[in-house]
């Protein structure tokens, strides 16, 4: 059995609308003198995704506009409290306030989520590739809270090249049984441990996994497979 | 920035009613070579937990047998269908069927969560720095799933010597400005981490987490801290 290893990039600066989002991660890696191999998968917080594709809009820092921009960016509102909107997405991410974010946001900006983040992890795959020639898995992450425990995490908001799901149906345990509850949201279990090396106030937007089982490694899409269909959800 | 390594222990065996889980993991550790640190965290898969404390009932693989364990164990069922419970347990946690397990377990038995996950963490840890002269944190996991994402994550169910959650309120991000969504739940996602390398067919209990930033360390318990009460509950 081999050990996973979670490697921050550090020395990434801000980003901007137009930025190259793969040169940047190409000097950092080099600066900090990182081989990237073709088994490890690339992780990118999603406001910097955001940022460099102009996914920002002006925001007067006031409670009002903030509860504005929320219930014009989400699809529906599933629940109010105060200033406070659990709201579902044009993407199907059900969050606090639309996933707009207003931390590591410039001045008078909030960042929405990328419109696509899919699209985006599997374009920063191919560039990769083509500029590298190497073929690692992407995964954006985002933070959201959860509905009956404390606390916010990090998902997978967009990935390329990796499975959302690992899916362990037909496999048998130790004592020959078929396991239960099998689909294991990998790719979230990903985005979680990378926020452990970066944190939210760092500053630093990529970090590495090294060493994921080949057998995580696949075709599939977070809004494909991640994203729970209305029909399953007995919660909303 | 460190890099965070997440070590499974290979070679254990199946565990029963009494087992010394402190003395096995010794074992492990020291027959793969594997030397403890202060700054390392030890994650056991709530199932050896449980079976060592004899948290374990009998059962005759039928889906009635197994909806009137459920509905027995539940503190409250929250929704139901066909013969799927989500439900809340007597500490708290909500999940799918009372956390009941019948993969892993022996022919004719299912699992049932431990008593006090909480404790039997702390247990563990003091049992091991009694033995081993070595100060490590504890998480003890299990999977759990999701409202409204595909797929099952592993999750903290106790801890010690780990803050369950980061506070990261009044810290500024690069732009000075404060940070939004601070309450991360790093022993979530601590959890998660160490389910990549543990899997659920692997038939691996223990993993060692290294690298974890020291503001991490510190008092608290899951049933304390990561456990969401009621009153903050929006979807109940």
């Amino acid at each position: 059995m081999n050990e996973l290893r979670i490697i921050p990039v550090p020395g990434v600066g801000n980003i901007a609308k137009g930025d190259d989002l793969v040169g940047v991660f190409i000097e950092a890696t080099d600066a900090a003198s990182i081989s990237l191999l073709d088994t490890d998968l690339v992780i990118i917080t999603s406001k910097v995704v955001s940022k460099s594709e102009g996914q920002v809009v002006a925001f007067d820092g006031s409670e009002e506009h903030k509860v504005r921009l929320v219930e014009q960016e989400a699809k529906r509102v599933l629940r109010r409290r105060g200033p406070l909107r659990i709201t579902e997405s044009h993407h199907g991410f059900v969050s606090a306030n639309a996933g707009i974010d207003l931390s590591n946001a410039d001045e008078g900006t909030a960042v929405l989520l990328p419109k696509d983040p899919d699209r985006s992890a599997r374009r920063f795959r191919s560039e990769l590739r083509r500029r590298r020639n190497v073929d690692v898995a992407v995964i954006i992450t985002d933070t959201f809270g959860r509905v009956w425990r404390n606390g916010v995490t990090d998902i997978a908001l967009g990935s390329a090249g990796i499975l959302p799901i690992l899916d362990l149906r037909g496999t048998r345990d130790a004592n020959g049984r078929q396991l239960e509850a099998t689909e294991v949201a990998i790719a979230d279990e990903i985005a979680g441990a990378a926020n452990l090396v970066l944190g939210k106030a760092k500053g630093t937007p990529f970090a590495i996994v090294r060493g994921l089982d080949p057998s995580y490694f696949g075709d599939g899409s977070i809004s494909e497979h991640m994203v729970r269909s209305p029909f399953d959800d007995l919660f909303r």
